[in-house]
């Protein structure tokens, strides 16, 4: 039995795209309504393109199977990319991560996708990351340096500190290089909006 | 020639679907960005229900000729409705308006939506507003009450007294009831949060 609040309003068509508009991130029911009825308003420019991106993107991409990135090939652009450098490679928590970086242009090795970081609170343990392939590629690869990309974050440092020992472990002698991002100011930041622990890290790794 | 910076990452289908996504109100591209990882790991979940939802909508969903709502059904559910009030008319300005008062459940007569608020800014004239279909149902469907519940901004004010002086210009001695939304303390509101114009209009209209 549909409610009358529900029937007397827009029918359960819209209050339907309400409530998955209210799943995106950042939204509720409130935003969900006004993106509703925006999309409404623009039904050729924006909803029908959205559409048909959102099922062209659920049925094309895929997870690579090297990396871990995601793209509608597999393996995907950056491993199959003849242009990077194959003896660097970098490892970041998320996809988002990896996107982060090459927007940056700052890497051009490849990157390794762990698919989280350890969390006793999330229950994320080691075995819930993308850690055997890791080593496994490092061997196969003759890769010489290893760029630890992760978060700032007590989980970040305690991901990078596991993955760090587990190389170390696992590659005795085998002059593989771990690296880390460095912490400090960053660039166009304002000193004093900035938290004691990275004016502290800026400090003592002054250059 | 695609760049090197989209190919790169996570190709085209990712990029056009982070596009669309950010042209929802409230979003930009890296809001964009983190609703696509957040689809892409919730396909069967949200992603394409969400897509279906869209297609459904763009489809089905029309507005009102008699009101201006938005229903999959011409005329909507609210003026087909048998239970409702025939003789109070309520005028809004948007589509999110009527919605909101019918959450509230305060109204239980019809509606009329504008489709706008008088604007010389964004150059909306009174011939760009459902007007004219306002006075030929307030005669035809003998209405004895009109509530104009727009906005307390100056646009909606400006709006409230231009239409009520067209109902006065254009029907004289119709006997028909022009109201307005109170002003005043938003109920759970605290006083010292309000800024100085509604405590005005809250101890004026004081009960």
């Amino acid at each position: 039995v549909q409610s009358r609040r529900t029937r007397a309003t827009a029918g359960p068509e819209i209050e339907r795209l309400i409530e998955l508009l209210a799943r995106l991130p950042g939204y509720g029911p409130r935003s969900a309504r006004r993106a509703a009825l925006h999309l409404l308003k623009k039904r050729d420019a924006v909803m029908r393109p959205l559409a048909g991106a959102l099922t062209e993107a659920a049925d094309r991409v895929r997870t690579c199977s090297i990396c871990g990135n995601l793209d509608v090939i597999d393996p995907c652009g950056v491993c199959t990319d003849p242009a990077r450098d194959d003896h660097s490679l970098c490892v970041v928590a998320e996809v988002g991560d990896l996107w982060a970086l090459e927007r940056s242009a700052a890497f051009t090795g490849h990157y390794h996708v762990l698919g989280g970081v350890l969390s006793a609170l999330d229950g994320v343990r080691p075995e819930d990351l993308r850690l055997g392939g890791l080593l496994e590629r490092i061997k196969r690869e003759g890769i010489t340096e290893v760029v630890l990309a992760l978060a700032a974050t007590v989980e970040g440092q305690t991901t990078a500190h596991y993955v760090a020992d587990l190389l170390a472990d696992a590659l005795p002698d085998s002059g593989v290089q771990v690296t880390r991002l460095s912490h400090g100011v960053p660039v166009g930041g304002e000193l004093d909006h900035l938290d004691d622990g990275t004016l502290q890290a800026a400090l003592k790794s002054r250059r």
